[in-house]
């Protein structure tokens, strides 16, 4: 498609590299930004670009924060001890929202890729191992997707982790039937999991109350 | 949901003012952009805001244009007694990427729309009356969407049309069941339409090659 105008290919080019929006979409959207006050496009255009130049990642556990030490790793009544690896903020905000997780986050930044050319060193691996060998950690909960790039990560992090001179001990998340979900629409692999790990009925009942 | 950052609170509820965009996915544009090289977030934010305040519009049809009149009403092969009324400028590619329309356009701006707000004072609609007053039209076909907006604003323009010292012929696009599109999923009232304003057969088979 030819635009009439270069400022209206370039907005529209600018918008579609986001993932999940096409040309015509971001049509639509520079078009609906017209008819509002240029005060939503100004205020829209500053967002982005002091998110992306000026956001600040939490030194302890690299969660985006906006002190150099985040809300939750300044918490004196988390449990330091307990870390749950996740992939990013969305994993944390998701997370914290339960209300039923009381210990602290080191957060990825991705997963390890090699379809998309993410290996180990671009993610905030590293300095989880350091935080494990630097500090007394008991329990690490690995709680990423269950893809193949998480499989991967979460194998990684594994072998790594057991390779330490004193390693915590090592989780992951439970899978299966999700609350209030059908069984026989579920997967096969899930039901079989969740057959497998089954738990006491006396500790479900609990957790229900 | 709780942002860990309010940089991140900021470009997720700008992001979630866009049509279709819930914050769900604003929070996921937003981790995007912070994954890929700073330029594209600022080429972004430069074309969103170079956009909404430098774009123009064609002194004549009110098309979006980079120069004061836009290339198609400067065309001296199109036939300029022959305009189209569009709702805006995505109307215009369309039409145009049809290859079969020769004549020029006429951009509303949008729709007239009780519920939203918008009367024909927030659209191009007296400049369109002036341009018919001025110019030697023959004919002015209204190219609007079958909606409820689109109906009305196809009434009063056809009011205000044929309230003019001299009037063009007013003509609407065709509407029936689309080429390639099967009898039996058609909606009654398209069918019907198809049916109401059926064509010679010899026509048809003169377009079809």
């Amino acid at each position: 498609m030819e635009y009439p105008s270069k400022l209206l290919t370039d907005i529209v080019d600018e918008i579609a590299k986001l993932p999940g929006i096409g040309k015509r979409t971001a049509l639509r959207l520079a078009l609906h930004l017209l008819k509002q006050p240029v005060d939503q496009s100004e205020n829209l255009s500053q967002a982005i670009i002091k998110f992306r130049t000026e956001v600040k990642h939490c030194e302890v556990c690299h969660n985006i924060s906006d002190k150099p030490v985040c809300d939750i790793c300044r918490n004196p009544s988390r449990q330091h001890n307990l870390v749950c690896v996740v992939e990013d903020v969305r994993d944390v905000m998701a997370i914290e929202s339960t209300g039923e997780y009381r210990g602290v986050y080191h957060v990825l930044g991705g997963l390890i890729s090699p379809i998309d050319g993410v290996g180990p060193s671009d993610l905030t691996i590293d300095k989880l191992l350091k935080r494990l060998e630097n500090q007394l950690i008991d329990e690490v909960v690995l709680a990423l997707s269950a893809t193949v790039d998480g499989d991967t990560t979460n194998f990684y992090l594994y072998r790594k982790i057991a390779e330490l001179p004193v390693s915590p001990q090592i989780s992951t998340i439970a899978r299966g039937i999700g609350v209030g979900e059908e069984l026989e629409y579920a997967d096969e692999v899930t039901l079989a999991r969740s057959i497998l790990n089954r738990i006491p009925f006396e500790k479900s009942i609990k957790q229900n109350s």
